[in-house]
């Protein structure tokens, strides 16, 4: 297997409803990766696209096909890939492999979405659809549903008191807007306080407002190259030292290990065997903070904290930039945005500038290994990229 | 890279309107493939799934995460792939980098689709999706509208005249039926004749009923190994000896060559080239016959006509088993049935009996290499597929 190297990236400002398509938004944030990466369009042997709503929030399915023309390399192979919100993550994880491989030396991959458009109460019905159609979600468990279900098993099984871990989730969330609101391309750059998030509305016990991450609009890109063109390409490489991805079943057929989820261990666990690395190599995460107590289950099925020990972690500051490990520097899914399909190259996107040594106020002083975590539906699909400064 | 082969196919009869869910259909492929191939489910390492309208057709996306699970295989990496028609092609050609890359040595690909159960109507309009949100479906373009312009402009740019092809179009749906009466898997197991394509009710002009393929419910899977394993596994041994994708545009942007579609050329092109053979090596080809006009333009863009010319062809015979190519000895599209994102992997399951001799009066005698033609949208994706048996 050959290393492959990101030259590349980019990513719209994500927001929320606004007027471009998917399509507008992938071809700006694909623009943008390959200007930086220093190609051209025509370069692009083929391109792997996330995209879960596409057809619900604008009527386009295959868009894949029409973004490739879209932006100048027409003709060329193009997947759509549908993860839920993982969905630019698996599509990752397969244009890695075509590089690695050999078949290909410098493909295009990312990822769009404009769940905003929909508006929040149609998306979250919409997106329940990643759920089981059988058993869950026609049982009316939407994901903020999934998650303060888990949120109370975590309580319970880790005997954490509630109000505690309220308080905990709302230090993830505030952490999160901390950082967002020194990214400029975050949808929410704006402090929020723990007060803040307590006096929110309550939207499905114990989950507040401000615990959940926005549904929005945006796009995200990442150029791959096989290390031959890359060293010539960039002398700020960034490269694949390691991917991973599982799946799971509904809630009920992974009883046995939640609030744990088995798809995130078992795909961390490939990532850093590839990579060859443990939780403590890494310098920084982008998460799959989609509801607050998620930040909190995924620190510890990543390795970072033991078992229900996270929320006292995030108290103690170790989850900040410059702390033991620092936690969506980006703004995460809460501050930054989630525009479900482009999340997962979005948190790429972030990981790359941040072991370049781009991200300004918030940068994580001498990153030299990243990773990202993304996950879709009830751990549905686990994917995970651990990314390394230099050769 | 590793020769892969195929060491078990399955799929269910394709139907009309029925009661299970595509995650049934799947697994009911699934469980046949695993279980010819002589594994078992916790051999699986990774499935690709390929499903266009599950969301649309029952409220279910990320559907792979609960096939994976449902069929014994759970946690292992599982990809939805959306190419339209062409989705469990697409799926199909990254399964088999997975394994001819050495990451993977087993693995599962296939697609399942509940289109039947929307009804024609519904499923046309939610089908056309898959062409272009902004310039086509929006001005009426569904694809029945699609291939009856293609029609037209093949006759006009070859100088056939409409009678003339609209007899030799009838003449691609009678093969088909007559094969489709032989396959009991096919969802019409009837012959039809040429005045029953001409006396049927005209859908849009030129195309008549009996030019158009049914939308149906259904499921197919395919099995995929390395070839140190599936040395041990069969001794029927089938291999894929070459895989070809491309992408196109709108039908606007494919306007210099229409009605030649230039990203099919180009996909065999690759799929040729990746095998080292011509088109006058085929024995045996399952095509996308969505409709009769895309037989003929198929048979033109893959290279075993003239174009203009493959109507003529098809009045001599020369696309009957036993003739020049053997064309769609499953029936097809038109006859077999079309449930959208099983349609590819139908296609290899076809091919594989054949080139093993198991399709009884259907059988193209000694047949040594197939491949399969999967259109998506009107162009948007090619897959080309070359298998061979043997080692």
């Amino acid at each position: 297997m050959r290393k492959v190297a990101v030259v590349g990236v980019g990513m719209t400002k994500f927001s929320g409803k606004q007027d471009k398509t998917a399509v507008e938004l992938f071809a700006e944030a694909a623009v943008d990766a390959i200007n930086e990466s220093g190609l051209k369009p025509a370069n692009i042997q083929a391109l792997f696209l996330g995209n879960a709503l596409g057809d619900f929030a604008e009527g386009q399915a295959q868009l894949q096909a029409f973004v490739a023309d879209y932006i100048g390399a027409p003709f060329i192979p193009a997947n759509r890939y549908e993860n839920a919100c993982a969905s630019s993550s698996a599509a990752f994880r397969d244009a890695f492999m075509w590089v690695a491989s050999g078949f290909y030396d410098i493909v295009l991959v990312g990822g769009a979405e404009t769940a905003a458009k929909m508006g929040t109460p149609l998306a979250t019905r919409t997106f329940a659809m990643a759920s089981d159609s059988r058993y869950e979600y026609p049982c009316g468990i939407t994901f903020p549903g999934v998650f303060a279900l888990l949120a109370h098993l975590y309580a319970r099984k880790y005997n954490v008191p509630l109000e505690k871990l309220k308080y905990q989730m709302a230090l993830v969330s505030v952490n999160s807007h901390y950082y967002g609101a020194r990214n400029p391309k975050a949808q929410f750059q704006k402090e929020i306080t723990v007060d803040d998030v307590l006096s929110s509305f309550m939207v499905c016990q114990p989950l507040q407002l401000y615990d959940c991450c926005p549904f929005s609009d945006g796009g995200s890109a990442v150029v791959l190259a096989c290390e031959e063109k890359a060293r010539k390409l960039t002398d700020k490489p960034v490269y694949v030292a390691g991917v991973g991805q599982a799946s799971a079943g509904n809630l009920m057929s992974q009883k046995d290990y939640l609030p744990r989820l088995r798809s995130r261990e078992l795909s961390a666990e490939q990532a850093y065997r590839m990579a060859g690395l443990t939780p403590k190599d890494i310098d920084v995460i982008e998460l799959h903070d989609c509801f607050s107590i998620a930040t909190l289950i995924a620190l510890e099925c990543l390795g970072f904290f033991e078992y229900g020990k996270s929320g006292e972690a995030v108290e103690k500051g170790e989850t900040k930039v410059g702390g033991k490990i620092a936690v969506n520097p980006s703004g995460g899914l809460k501050s930054k945005g989630h525009p479900i399909g482009a999340t997962g190259t979005a948190q790429v996107y972030e990981i790359v500038r941040q072991l370049r040594g781009e991200c300004g106020e918030r940068q994580v002083d001498g990153a030299k290994i990243g990773m990202t975590d993304t996950l879709g539906g009830d751990g549905g699909t686990l994917c995970n990229i651990i990314l390394k400064r230099g050769w």
